[in-house]
């Protein structure tokens, strides 16, 4: 059975460490700290949370930063690596030893894929995964299922495409992961040179039932999530290649003519050309609202993991 | 009739924006703040301040945080740019719909002119504006203000000097558009190539009693209050005119010999060359003290927007 | 006597402004501080830490944010000048005195030797130097003592090595000027380009057993305590001594062989070469663990000088 109890001193590392029970109860729990987000909550008084941010972020470590604070917690941390030991040369687990020792939880981001498993090894504490290079950003997966669950009021049975840059966009791989736990049909749709990662195809091969296509309008009529993600020109070896994809890849209110009325557009943010900003205003755009989501289940795993429930 | 009830929910963007009746219904909050800032209050408790400074500071940001930390809230931010989303081409508008999920309130700073402006309309939240380029500093004309009416027991009657760069320095404009709520005599006293910006000039026209000068010497014995300003080499084309006119321009013991035994110097600081340090042990510096009541009249913006008084 | 009442108000600015029975008083008061670094307090809620960091650092930074944290009062700062008004050309002095009307306590680093004094001579409030250039290390040198005392039962009666750069390396300057209050055997041991700085040697020169040699191999076996530190590259003019003499200090597990069973070995950490990985999960390493007594140290110190105990 699951409870807090299985919560508790667990790092959130990747998508691939939770089954279905768990993700359900985070989600629940996350659903349950939505009045304390507006209210603020004693609950983790006295705690400090290391946030580690080895690369830049707005969204993750502002979103981390205030989870632990409307819960009555502390942060400490810093924004980049250069105001930091790993300046002088330190590496990843003695900076973490040394972390361990004035905070009770660390959240961290960093550009290498081991990162985050390295850190949760050296770790006495908990460690939560806020992005590990191209590889994982599971509190993303879990604030996006939680948007998706809000809004349709369930994930099983929906249809879903994930679009865009599926190899190195780490907020797709954790999705696609988490996803093969329900009962939903999956679209992959990208570019042939930025199709899903492998190693995410291996994981949920036989789990999930996905289709690759490179054909975002062919299959909209179907979706009720669209989950659009950034396509970053330095990913094309020859810039033409770019300049010819990004428009097949722009989402526009033209183009949501064509989708069912209550489909919902998501996005990880920041957004440069993907979604025109004529959408925000329709009753598709989520992308926004889906930032508020990450309060609560950042909120809930901080509780969790700190045997605060 | 202005009470506690004008200011909820609304944004601090410019001066002009505000009555008398608002300006001193504000600056009787920040009086009644000063218990408050030296024993602290749960009087925000449990809500985040997001500090989103796109530009340096080390007074205005901190001034924030620490008002905010009195009223017992927490903070969240940034200090620059480049630690952000901003940095992946993100919008303003988008960053600001991001951070309002974050936070209760945001205080910004920023290098374009219109950047507080933009912020404010894409926030449902309360934006309070910490610097906007050349443009405006409301929350410095605001601790002006409560700086001058502490030391003198009032505003109206004064005859006060505003020196310096009033072409790009953001303060001066804020606090003269602030004055001509007031019954003062201004001096506007600055080189040719710096005088007060036009568009100021425009908004408190028919308001103030002003004279624009280049000699500060001359009319100083008339003044109770000179506010001086720091003047950046860089704004010169021609550096042999800095240098000319930076000695014209530098106050020092010597230079106050002339003025009224209780003439009160002040600037928003920092000061590079402007004032000597052998003027701070004099009771003409008000300068340092000025920033204290930054504290008392941030706190109570802060209360006042988030409707907690 | 010696008491509470002895610290309040005061500047942590050189263990040599510090009696024999003073760091004794700090020490019990660490001790005492040690379960309210596990569950947390309210002794200094409303009060408000100015950690002004213009040196990077991450564990003297974070150290002392926890500290401010775990005893519930709030933090603000900087952890680079660049986003300060340092960059606009503003004395030291000034940011000092500009910060002190935000604060009730200042913690700082700082590149030049001098920083420390200026700060607390500029300041009405207290500050305490988080590391002033080469000079001092104060906070650093009472955990360390905090350390030895609780894995010793004693610092009376100890022979004790100080090994690496003993010119550069300020936490072995406030280190070695401490010990002169005990009663123990020291060894300082350094190539000789980087022999112990020669003020340190004339302030404990009479008051503490030392002796100055360039092999640690050959005393190993009568120590107690090792207290290595970092020696960087750029010290030396010529590479080859660096190449040549980096390995005389590399301690690794066929070293250790040679020490007492119950040596600990001790290092300010970040450690580069000079501690291999293997030595961590020996009894030997109490280098992770001295971490945990700046918290307690600093937690006391801040308590101390705010008035709170």
């Amino acid at each position: 059975m699951v409870d807090s109890a299985s919560f508790k001193g667990r790092d959130i590392i990747s998508m691939r460490d939770f089954s279905r029970e768990e993700i359900d109860f985070i989600l629940d729990t996350a659903t349950g700290m939505m009045p304390l987000a507006e209210k603020g909550s004693d609950l983790l008084k006295g705690r400090v949370m290391a946030a580690l941010f080895f690369e830049p972020s707005t969204r993750t470590r502002l979103s981390f930063e205030s989870s632990m604070c409307r819960l009555g917690g502390s942060v400490i941390g810093f924004a980049e690596p250069k105001v930091s030991s790993v300046a002088k040369g330190e590496s990843l687990a003695d900076t973490i030893r040394t972390v361990e020792n004035y905070s009770d939880v660390i959240t961290m981001r960093h550009p290498s894929e081991d990162a985050a498993k390295i850190a949760a090894d050296a770790a006495s504490i908990p460690v939560i995964n806020g992005g590990s290079g191209p590889w994982e950003h599971p509190t993303q997966a879990l604030l996006d299922l939680h948007t998706i669950r809000t809004a349709k009021g369930t994930i099983d049975g929906l249809t879903i495409a994930l679009a865009g840059d599926l190899l190195y966009g780490r907020t797709v791989h954790s999705l696609a992961v988490a996803l093969r736990n329900y009962d939903v049909r999956c679209y992959f749709v990208s570019p042939e040179l930025l199709r899903m990662r492998q190693d995410v195809i291996d994981d949920i091969e036989g789990n999930l039932d996905y289709t690759e296509t490179e054909d975002l309008r062919g299959i909209l009529p179907e979706l009720d999530i669209v989950y659009a993600t950034r396509i970053q020109k330095e990913r094309f070896p020859d810039p033409a290649d770019y300049e010819r994809l990004k428009d097949s890849y722009l989402i526009d209110e033209a183009f949501l003519a064509g989708a069912k009325k209550d489909m919902k557009l998501m996005h990880p943010l920041p957004r440069v050309n993907e979604i025109a900003t004529g959408v925000d205003a329709t009753p598709h755009a989520l992308y926004f609202k889906q930032m508020r989501h990450g309060i609560y289940v950042r909120m809930a795993l901080l509780a969790l993991v700190l045997g605060a429930l």
